[in-house]
């Protein structure tokens, strides 16, 4: 990627939110996308702690991508406040975000189900905030995740809502390998 | 992908519709995340025609993947009905995406923007379920794009609606090169 064309670039603030399918997929479709392009893209994981999905084997293929997942799982929410450790856990995955996207070294940074973190009050909003408003011009930024805030929609560029019409799990289906994991 | 883990699987007629961003983009999410599982994919695009699209560059590093780019660039659709050479192009581009869904030979079939010819009768719904009644019972079929029919949603067995809350058009941002194109 030149550097001319890097300063020619609108660098993107993307959410990708709503209680449907496809927040994380359409990233990774980004990404597929931004790979194809050249770019050089960082996806971290806040939830999800696996190292089974598709996604892992797929990002094998391509040297200008890396996937950290940094979550332990699925959060296990309770009625209480926020464990400390969880919160820990998510400032620390932040910390590695905002390394990824001020390093201008990535033209893409995915921060998967940050939203998720920042809605259950595991990470302050004004900590995103801070990082985003530093961000180098050409660097693109999507941050998914249900119930995103609305601070955080007041600086996007774009916003997509995914809306859930119809589920297999109302037909009783059972997530399916390769489609949904 | 041995004989009897497809004889397992469930196979999903998924809709992405709605008029925000993220319809087409999850649809190659998922096939980034079904390629890494092993699965062999076609995609077959109802409307772009063009060959500069970075998951053109992307799919080339797969060997289970065909992307076949069918359309003629964006439709022209005027206030009369709809030029016989559209609905010929849509329904020989529907023949390809029947015969890749009744092959046997591919795991998850994407069928890009085809609901975009079917809302601007290019291409009778009819047709598809028809198809898609006879599909194997371990394949996927994915169907994107806008104002997706009644008749498609009721047989499928996951919608989502990508609803755009806030896009760059709005501020004046140009598309970018390797995010939406």
């Amino acid at each position: 990627m030149s550097e001319a064309s890097k300063e020619k670039r609108h660098g993107l603030i993307i959410v990708n939110t709503g209680h449907g399918k496809g927040k994380t997929t359409a990233a990774l479709g980004t990404v597929f996308r931004a790979l194809g392009q050249g770019f050089k893209v960082a996806m971290i994981q806040f939830i999800k702690g696996g190292w089974q999905y598709g996604e892992l084997a797929a990002a094998k293929k391509f040297e200008n991508f890396s996937l950290e997942p940094m979550g332990k799982g699925f959060l296990k929410l309770g009625d209480g406040d926020p464990l400390p450790e969880d919160c820990a856990l998510a400032e620390k995955t932040w910390a590695l975000c905002a390394d990824r996207i001020l390093s201008e070294k990535y033209d893409l940074v995915v921060c998967d189900e940050v939203n998720y973190a920042l809605s259950y009050g595991l990470l302050p909003v004004s900590m995103v905030l801070e990082t985003l408003a530093r961000k180098p011009s050409w660097v693109h930024v999507i941050l998914t995740g249900r119930d995103a805030p609305e601070a955080l929609l007041a600086v996007a560029d774009l916003v997509t809502e995914m809306r859930e019409i119809k589920h297999p799990y109302q037909k009783g289906i059972m997530a399916q390998r390769g489609i949904e994991f």
